[in-house]
Parts: structure tokens; sequence; C-alpha cells
């Protein structure tokens, strides 16, 4: 009695992505994602906050973009103009700001404004797996430059744009998250910044700066935004709220010249972000935002302690890392045989959810051993446990850590 | 001292749109856009749910898709299905729908899920512009099939489909908005629908079915929405609430087979809509919705009632129009001389925004002399002032309404 099932295969075009899993819930040991820490979003904070605006201006959510037009609601992007300011020595106005959902939105915004198939983009070796997978699925030439511990290896760099000149390429942006690099945590500082910049202004190479960790620094110092550097104006400089408020807020902004915003904001066509979460964002963050980040930093480091601790315990010298100065993320180098690819797995079946290094990096084989954790959402016990699972898991599939790592905690308990 | 400025014109792509022009405030007769009644937006209604779930629940924002996973906010979903089996009868399960920032990403994500350049889709041929523009920008084809008082004709519709299958083509979707259509606000008769559901059937081709009006019905009956009516699973359906509840929240949703479904939702990646709205929809919706939407229609007739009695009293005969059964707009016919592109620029100037026909349509020519009227947002004032100026605008152009209607409103006052 049932009626043949319409069939959409023949209909998809092709180069899809492969389809969704059903979700099946997160991980016990979650280390993965952006995820904040719940104890460290302002509820009061933010339900003073939206209380406050609706009852000021909650009719405005009648008109698609309020009383501020396709930018984003104006008191939040005046917020933005004087915290860019105060911490990354950015001169904007409100007017220089597109307000977007979440630095994701920002991504494709820059992409759809400047790419093509076939186009070439210069990145970071090790980077954010969401901009790895928007330029693929894009069809783009990535070319990787390799870190250090300032970040984006400028001599790399000349190098890469060198050969692609000669060639007759020109690469169509360089993007780097210079404070707080995804994955590696590491800081550009202002020289190398310097730097960048000529070498951007040399080759005619804008720089797409990604700066959406940038709050997060342990000591609340960090160089000037490539931006604010930038005599030229070949800067375009995103940020978010996701890692100073609530990821689940998807709020994000672009900052750019006019000429190139202005390209940006024709290609979004979603009639304006999410309102209500601008609101409560400005009339939150306007008060409180600057004593609410070293609060939040405070927590992320003792977490990062717990973590690095609990490394060192579980796996001893097996797990190499540097002391990162912010961020939510920790870069680990294991021994070279073990594969985190196979490690992911083994892990997940285990209920412990680790980023595999290949998908956070050009160089598969450089990262193949290397991992990325997450500390900011797990509680420290969680992340105590977690890495003992990860521990014993590692050492069934690879051998390492060795048993010894276990028996020295236990004298020292 | 000025450095070069960097020129990102070279780096753009072909095909971009036409950069965005700075925004300059809302014209003070706007007849545009979905806006909303600003007193019809349930204010008390959200604060009391957003201070109820943040309390209950803020934490989670910490996590992105709080504790729901990519589809959206669950309790937002099992409301939605509650909702979507009393008012559409469709029958489903928080599983089938898939959360989105507002329908225009369902447009996205459906567009994104089944068409390449060069393909083939039927919409209505008066039809709502995003979706025009977005086919446009896609390089896909599009048929347009004639409306009469029932909606998307089927005799015009089966002729297409012939036509087309003559040829070698299988469309990718018929694209119909049947319940409040956008502009022209006609319902689609149950006996139509089952029509529709049948060529689809026999020529393979899926229906995407916009419900994005569906609960702004006068006396709050409509006929079940295609996805309830059909055996074979053939129809996507998206909806939103940005017209039931207010357009600034970017809420909307898709309803569709998990065949399908699990392909766009593998192309958002977006890391989720926004949570907070996701969050205080829900909290309000599911004890309030079914009680506010009569107030608001009821709201909505009136201010319809209004810019009828308006054009009437302004336009005479000039202006012809169906009484709509429902929605927030009125698709007016005036006399075939004027060209409501030209009337556009020339009432803009004059401070009254209205949408020419030929944007909302794909037969330019007969869309010529008709224009798009959104009457949710301005008050009865401005509704019938706007009119007024827009008479007296139309006549300087045009020659036409003649003055007579403004005596006999004299006369009759």
């Amino acid at each position: 009695m049932t009626a043949t099932q319409f069939d959409f295969a023949p209909l998809l075009p092709a180069g899809l992505p492969a389809p969704a899993a059903k979700w099946t819930g997160l991980a016990k040991y979650s280390f993965v994602g952006g995820n904040n820490d719940p104890d460290q979003v302002p509820v009061e904070g933010l339900i003073g906050a939206v209380n406050a605006v609706l009852r000021r201006e909650g009719q405005t959510l009648a008109t698609y973009g309020l009383a501020s037009g396709p930018q984003g609601y104006r008191p939040l992007r005046e917020f933005l103009t004087k915290k860019l300011k105060r911490d990354a020595g950015i001169d904007c106005t409100a007017d220089d700001i597109l307000i977007v959902s979440g630095s994701l939105q920002a991504l494709d915004l820059v992409n759809a404004t400047l790419l093509s198939r076939g186009d070439t983009v210069i990145i970071e070796q090790d980077t954010y797996q969401g901009a790895i997978n928007r330029l693929t699925r894009l069809g783009v030439n990535i070319v990787g430059i390799p870190l250090d511990d300032q970040g984006m290896r400028m001599d790399a760099l000349e190098k890469a744009l060198a050969g692609l000149k000669g060639k007759g390429i020109t690469p169509k942006y360089i993007y780097t998250i210079p404070t707080v690099q995804n994955p590696t945590a590491t800081i550009m500082p202002e020289s190398r910044r310097t730097e960048l910049l000529k070498l951007s202004q040399q080759y005619g190479v804008p720089i797409f700066e990604d700066d959406c960790y940038a709050d997060l620094v342990w000591d609340g110092k960090r160089p000037p935004a490539l931006y604010a550097m930038s005599k030229a104006g070949g800067v375009i400089h995103i940020g978010s709220f996701s890692k100073s408020i609530a990821p689940a807020l998807r709020v994000g902004f672009i900052v750019a010249p006019w000429a190139i915003l202005s390209r940006m904001l024709a290609l979004k066509t979603d009639a304006g972000s999410g309102a209500l979460e601008q609101m409560v964002l400005a009339e939150y963050c306007t008060p409180h935002f600057a004593e609410h980040v070293p609060k939040l930093t405070r927590g992320l480091r003792a977490k990062l302690d717990t973590l690095m601790e609990a490394l060192n315990e579980q796996f001893g010298t097996s797990a190499e890392f540097e002391d990162p100065k912010g961020g939510i993320f920790l870069w680990v180098k294991l021994p070279d045989h073990v594969d985190t690819l196979k490690l992911y797995q083994a892990a997940l079946a285990a209920g412990v959810a680790i980023n595999p290094g290949p998908e956070w990096s050009t160089d598969k084989a450089y990262a193949g051993s290397r991992l990325r954790l997450c500390f900011a959402s797990p509680s420290h016990e969680q992340i105590r446990e977690g890495v003992a699972l990860l521990a014993e898991v590692c050492r069934r599939e690879f051998g390492v850590p060795a048993r010894i790592a276990n028996v020295e905690k236990q004298v020292r308990a």
C-alpha cells in the first residue's frame, strides 16, 4: 500500500559533500569544537541585558535590520569601534563594520567576494579546519606556509609569493590567525606583522586577518591588529563573540575598507543576522565586556593547567606541546608512529573526542601524529579522566605512552 | 604622506553583484519588505520567555548547537511538529526538521543541494524577488508558470513539464508558495494541490513548498500542506517565524525526507543558527503561538482594509486588486502605460517606497504596470498618507489617477 518513495538521488549535482550522519550526542569527554566553559557564560548579565533592551526596543524586531540597516545593530557596531580601538589599536567607525552570523559567515563572504574555482590562496600550514574545508569545496589551490613559535614564517611566505609570481599567479589573499593561532596558539609579534604587511603590499596580495580568538590572551596584552598597522588598507579583519561570550550566539563581524565591504554586503542576502543576539550583546558588552574577559581567561588558564598536568602525568614525554599564551586549545605532538586519525576513531569509541591533526593542516604527514585538544568546555575532572582514557586507548593502539607514566603518577600521589 | 591605497578591484572575480550602496534609512512611507507591525510584536511575552529559558538553560549557550545538535534547538523542533500537524496536517518528527537562519537560508540550502549552473527550475511567474535573484545569480534557467486566483495554473505547468521533457530536460524542482502566494496572495485549494502532486510524481520533479506566509490567513483555515498530502515524499517544505512573530529574529525551518535533509545539513556549515532566538521562540510559542496569531491577523486585516480603502479613494478605478485572504501584501495593477519601475524611482524620491512589479515576476512586460504594497509595517495613518502621496506622484508622472478620485473623496467627506 506504500507509494513508491520519491528518489532525489538522480537530481543531485556532482561534488556534493557526503550526507550528514544523524547526531548522536556529544562525547562523554569532548575535547573538540570551539565550545566554551558553561560556568563562564555570564547568564545573569545576559538576562539583565535582554530585559533592558527588549523593554526599550522590542518593537523594532518587527523590522528586518531593526532601525540600523543591513550592516547590523548600530549600538553593537559602536561598541566594537571602542573595543577594537582599545584592544587591537583599530581606528574605524560603525560604517566600516558589518555584523555577520558568526565568523563562519565572514569566511563565506570573504571567499564569495574574492574567490573563483582555480584561484590560489595562501594560508597557515596548520590552521582552522573550517577554513581548509571551505577552500577545498570551492576548488581553490591552497598553499600552506609553515609556522614557528611566532606564527607564520616570513621566509617561507616570501619564497611562496616569489614562486607564485614566477608562475604568473597572484594569490587572492593571505589568510592568517595572527593572535592565538588555531591550532598552534602562537601570537605573531609586532615586528613580524610589519614584515607580513610589507610582503602583502609588495606582492599586491591582501591579508585576511582572523582575530576570533584574540580576546583570550592570558595577560590581556596583544600586538596591534594587522588591520590597525596597515597603512594601505589591504587587510580584511574578522572577529567574533563566540569565544568571549558564548559560541551558540552566532555573532561575528567584518572590518574592511568600504570598497570591499560593500561587495561583501551585496552578497549577504540573508535579510540580516539575528537581531536579538546583536541587541543583547550590545547591551551586555558595552558596560561589562572589559570586566568579563579577564575573569573568563583566568578560568581558561586554570583548565589549561589541568590539561597540561594531565598530559604530563598520563603521557610523560610522549606528548610534546608548548605552553600557550591564550586560547582554548592545545596542539599536541605524539610520537611519530601514532596516527591521530586512527587514534581519533579508537578514542571516540571509548567516549573521548579529539581533533586529529591532519584535519587541521595542509601537510597531512607533518600533522599525522599531532592532535588538537580543546579544554574550555570539559570540567577539570573531565579533563583529567578524559586524558587518562585517551592515554589508555593510545597505549593499546600504539604502545605509547609506556606504563611508566602512570606508575610515576602513583608514586607521586 | 598617505600611502597608496590597496586596490582590491583586480582581485574580484567576474559576475559579482554591484557593490551595496550605503544605507540611508527607511523611507518615510515604506510599503516594502516583509516587515511586520511593531505594535504586534509580543514584547512582554518574549521577555517572559527569555527570562525563563535563560535562567533554566543559559549555560548551554557555551556549546555550539546547545545540547540539541546541528538540526537546531530540540524544544523548538518539538513545538513545530505539533504546530505543523495542527495547522498544515504535516506528520513529522523533530528529526525531520532542520532549523535555519530564516527561510532565506532554506532557499540557499535547497538551491545548493539541487542546483548546478545551467539547470532548469519551474517557479510561479509572479513570485518572491529573493527567489528569482538567487536563481539568476546561480545561472539557472527559470521557467515561470502563470497564476490565476487559485495559484499556479496546472494546465500551464503540465504544458511546461511536457515541453521540457520533450527536450530531455528534467527540472530540478517546482517552487511554489501555495498558501498566501507572494505577491498575489492567492491560496491554492486542496484539489489543485492534488493535481500538482500528481504532475510532480509523474514527471519526477520534486516540489519546493515555501509556506512562510501560511500562518497569516484571516479565517485561520488553510488547506493541508503539499508536504502533508504527498504520499511519495517528493516535497521539501520550508517555513519561518518572521511573519508570525518577528522578522528580525532570523529563524526558519526545513521539513524534508532525511535522504535530502541530510544533504542540506552537510552544506549548513555555519555551526548552527542563533541559539538565543531559537530558545526564546520555543519558550514563547509553545504556550502562546495559537493565541498570538489570530490577534496578529486581525490587526493585519484592519491595515489591509485601510490600504484598500485608501487605494479606492486615491486611485479610483486606476488601481485593480483582489481582496486577499491573508498575508501582508497587496498586488496592484495600474493602467498599462504606468511603468512601475519608473514610478518606484519617483515615489522613492518623494518618500514612498514600493516594490515595482518587474522585480517580482519572470514576465517583466506582464508585471510592468503592477506593484506590490506591503501593509503590515506602516501605521493606518502612514498607509493613508503614503497612498495619497503615491497617487500624486503617479498622476504627475503618468497622468493617472485622474483628479476625480480626490474630488469624490472630498464630496463624501
